[in-house]
């Protein structure tokens, strides 16, 4: 029940979102786990959702089948853009985009093998005025059970 | 006005409250920068928001003097928490308690010196029941001119 | 003052959104009470609201003149909205579509007749991902006085 | 994948709510879900958070061991609880008091076996001033994974 | 149905929760209107909502006897803290206070006597740390039928 | 540190924005202070905050260059308008329009000069259904350090 001190999986995909090419392969999960890295820009919040589902149903991380895990990742996306825009989860509706890194890991982080399979999507990028380097970093995470 | 790629100000807040002390004896950030860190652990959301505040008061992020740095932190803490909480910026009001690490780093990320100082909160820790173990990974960054 | 055991106009309105055509013919309301019911599907809450409104009006549940019946119409829309979508009011900016039957009753729920009308909207159906069976039920009530 | 007509957990849960006792005598779930109901008067949320908690772990619906499906209950009492407060999950801070009757019910809405165990949270009640008649109805329903 | 140009409802409240003892004697509102003005300083959202309500009925703004009129005076003055505390209706528990001014005023600002009553309430005073003088001015206006 | 009785910022930014051309020849600000005003009309929240930053850079209120003025003004015209859309910062996606006059004023409002500039942000006009007349007064106030 206890989350275990090796397998914090915010922390990897925190990691994960925030890293270059370079340090992403020096990084480490347990290796049961699965994980997606991607990337996508925009300023609409709706891409931005579709473009995490497209790549954790093309990586494998979730099933393409069913709903159950299809709904895991979705509010686990919803937690994570809540960070990223801190209140009212728009984008070019108030006028600002994203240009985001994202990762999705999916992995049990407790020691107790009871409480099954937790998805975290991490999203590290930047928010702004549509305008180049009006805008600063900003980050989300959103961790689920599936 | 363009982010500097070694002077994300976020990203080392982050990597320093998702850090353990041996870990963040490593880390390196620019010299010119001010930063600090702490722990707050609580059910009550105020006591989180004024451990940060003294913190960065203390260690001399912020003035202790005057309201206009500590606008800039209260609002950077402020987003920092809508992370932590994604959605009600609540805590024992809906029964769940955050274990936190924070960091607080003050400094110019921008290319062009004309932009200043700007000041990022970092959370990392744990959200949920207050029971020990019933709860997962929560992280939050707030970043603000100042 | 007090509200009536048999005059629930939330209760009335919700049982009305979540009938079929056969179950609501075996449903009454206080014989003075007016009462539409209706469908709407789509990712754009613009439409919801204004499916709402018209059979509101087409059905001669609030007055078509004027402004003050609208406006409390349109602030029981938006409480009911709130429910379906739980934080946030939106749709398919977070890639999501709702399936609704709705229900509009008027009256006053009340044994005092000072209270005068009251008015509720329930929302009823499925809210989910724009795939079939990707979904979920939801429900939504909003209730003022008119 | 597809929602069984007549497995609807959600309008389960909102009838099982918004029933008298009498009236609960009558209704029925599939024989393999599980439910129970119980009452909560409070202008504490976090006490009706307990409430609902408490009475699910005592009647067998979720597991009193584990972090998972304690983690999944609490979303589906957070998403109903956004539908009776409607846009700030706070009652007494904001003055308002809740008389609710709770349904939680668990089950596979679904046709498709693999969907697994869902759980359906519903209230129903009255919300207002803390005033004895100064309220009128309230609804909420949250469905999660378990 | 369109709003009168001498009788906008929320710029007269909120020139009455502007101004000072003085000026408030050299401000007009049409005759057959109701109105009062009060002060209230707390970091605590309940004791706005009271001081408020309170002074409305104990001024005639709204009858003390009823629902109804408390009902529309309430949403009017959530609104308006909408507007003082921007996303969170949350004083003290984000450790912040006011300082405030109200007025709350009652008449028909529109042109057809058909539109009826409507009340506003506006707010206005400052909002900070509980440090003296660490604070910013914020204004609040909520309008609603009555 | 203390608010000057006679620069309250936010009350002659409100004042700008609710009065008329006539009444704003009238209207006196402290000399050092920039200011601005103007008009926009829209179901499009992207177009009322592209108006005011526009207005705001093209009068000289802030710098064109750079990041940081406008990040200041940026989150002051999100205060302000959620104090114009009390909830949700949404427009026309939940069916209403906003009419709306805004000042923008620029000046440092305490005693003590080393608090610097604050940038005001008002807004003052209607908000309601897209048909004419059916609408209600609606105020805003964002406030910032810059």
């Amino acid at each position: 029940m206890v989350l275990a001190i090796d397998r914090r999986i915010g922390k990897h995909a925190i990691l994960l979102a925030m890293s270059n090419e370079q340090e992403v392969s020096s990084l480490t999960i347990p290796v049961q786990w699965k994980s997606c890295i991607g990337k996508v820009g925009s300023m609409d919040s709706q891409k931005v959702v579709a473009a995490i589902e497209t790549a954790a149903k093309r990586e494998g991380i979730i099933k393409t089948e069913g709903y159950r895990e299809t709904h895991a990742l979705y509010h686990a996306i919803m937690d994570a853009l809540s960070g990223v825009t801190r209140g009212q989860v728009q984008l070019g509706a108030v006028m600002r985009t994203v240009g985001l890194r994202f990762a999705v890991v999916r992995g049990n982080p407790y020691e107790d093998v009871e409480e099954g399979d937790w998805i975290a999507v991490a999203l590290y990028g930047t928010i702004g005025a549509p305008v180049r380097g009006s805008e600063h970093e900003t980050i989300g995470l959103g961790i689920n059970h599936i």
